[in-house]
């Protein structure tokens, strides 16, 4: 007998209410034996783009063979497509709306499919809760090895978000604030590797020096860029919240100062 | 060997605490192999009526043979009895306080005892932690097939909690406003099924149109009725926050008017 | 096959960052089998000593041979050391930041190592996220059995959290408020063990009366005190929030008058 694909949950959800939970019931009647991980159930409510990078920064670390699946869904219960992907290792299940456009170059989706045969739905599809309804059932169905051709037809020309804000300048390159971490860390859409050594990050125009490895280069509470965990550049400050102390937002741009 | 039976969370715990932690390292020792799945731990504090509609909810997507722990136990320490349930699928481990009261007709309680056998329980009971001291126990004896009728005498007079607040009026039904979910949707005590095809839905007294089964049936931004997943009328705003929009309540009044 | 030791996660990385999804993955990729319990993830940030009393409390109800993986750690990726630790039934992986030292007299530390065998980490170590890096893979390793004298050097010095502000007064012995748990009680530096029969105890100068086994000792709404789950006084206020009540802060002072 092959082994089951663990299940891989990233949602919108939160966990005030039961519906991971459904999720899980649905894939435990389906599949008993599938592991089912949690990624992340707090992405902003219908916060596509927040999706996109937990999933960029956390399938490098899975193994080969698991099933991803993304509910953060905002155009559920309308025309919106359900996507299968597949990238050199892993599948996905996700609307189609965008969610898998940032995954690192070595994951990159290689193949995409219609998600369309109703035969693999739960027999009543509520028009609200696809979760349950629809990636639920379809995910128990890959992880016990479902053949993606029986899914639905090839997607030649998914929904794509462009990565935000980025751009080369005379002086070096530009990028924005993307998102907040849990401790007030700012990650941008600058990649590390696009820093030259020797060159200087600025946030709105205030500089923070070179770009460092780790939060002790600097005394504490002092402000710093890092090389953040997912090969973006973050905006620190040592044992302090960066968010909070310098009131930075989403959108904040970012330079990179080359060294003249 | 027969499987062991998946024990089921429902906890008013939260995740700031060790509280649900310590509940599965006591499921662990006691039963290594058991299935333990959250089904939710962010019901509101001591909202047994919260927990009640989370269980109504849920149950129906499990598969039959699960052993459900309800742990919102406002009664701790106190005289209130502990309820053991079962359905004709499942099994419930409950504070007698009518958080069964809501399951749907197909999953209503068959059979009912008080949970009594100490010698089932943690050798020390603690005064105030009976999800660590007794839930977990018990539940990893069913888990692990248990027969009920060890666990104490049948219990016929457990605590009810009345449906709220629904009642016919000449127009067409009445509800509230139960709950609301991570989104801001209103969930209504309104059963989809009791309104009549071609009958507006009204919160407050303002008309939000006919039940939809989409979002997608009004454009961005316009509020309306939905015949939500758990089979009770919605109130929302498509891709916005109902709650925050109308500064919606617990307990507001829902009218449906039946076409004349 | 010698059975796989469950892996324990307790964290401060909070559930909207896909930081506890990460290290998850990286679990599943070295070690498919081996059980992952989530302890708690809602740890303050960088709150050495509220991960110390989750600890502290959860230890004893878990069976022998788990690996706890505390990753609460403001020193991350500073001159900090990475401990192992063993006591008599098991194991811990953590900072060297005194988050060990609270454990309970049966579950204190008997044996700690320096852990620096780079060979057993992620092959590039980042210097922001050792709980992907480091932590889970040394747990992997030690869930399947890993020698610990291959991790590092013992240590000899580990770094030690003092229990706070209790002391012996002629009266009685006094403490301190040193958490509140979700429901707003008040858990103190004071063992239950160590006030006599008798005495009474009291908030900031407010008598609450003798220490009581269970809440409904005192009518609704009473402020009390009570012999907490994990063998310390708690404050509380029957079916009510006694932090907000009293305006009860972390560092408040607690009495324990004696009998005269």
């Amino acid at each position: 007998m092959a082994p089951l694909r663990p299940v891989v949950l990233l949602t919108d959800f939160g966990a005030r209410d039961p519906f991971v939970g459904i999720m899980k019931g649905v894939l435990l009647a389906r599949s008993p034996r599938t592991p089912v991980v949690d990624l992340c159930h707090e992405i902003d409510p219908q916060d596509v783009s927040g999706a996109a990078l937990a999933l960029r920064a956390a399938v490098p670390y899975y193994p080969a063979g698991c099933v991803f699946v993304v509910v953060v869904d905002p155009g559920v219960g309308s025309a919106r497509r359900i996507l299968w992907a597949r990238s050199r290792t892993q599948q996905f299940l996700a609307p189609d709306n965008g969610v898998l456009s940032w995954l690192t170059e070595e994951h990159a989706v290689l193949e995409r499919r219609c998600v369309r045969n109703r035969a693999l739905f739960a027999r009543t599809v509520s028009g609200t809760f696809h979760g349950r309804d629809v990636f639920a059932p379809v995910a128990a169905a890959l992880s016990k090895g479902l053949k993606p051709a029986r899914l639905g037809p090839a997607l030649g020309d998914p929904v794509v978000l462009p990565w935000p804000g980025t751009r080369r300048e005379a002086g070096g390159p530009r990028g924005v604030v993307l998102t907040f971490d849990r401790f007030g860390n700012a990650v941008t859409s600058l990649r590390s590797a696009d820093v030259p050594a020797g060159a200087r990050v600025a946030h709105r125009g205030r500089d923070l020096g070179p770009l460092r490895t780790h939060y002790a280069e600097v005394p504490p509470g002092r402000a710093l860029a890092v090389a953040g965990s997912a090969g973006l550049v973050e905006l620190s400050a040592r044992g302090d919240d960066f968010r909070a102390r310098f009131r930075a937002k989403t959108g904040d741009t970012v330079h990179v100062r080359n060294r003249r």
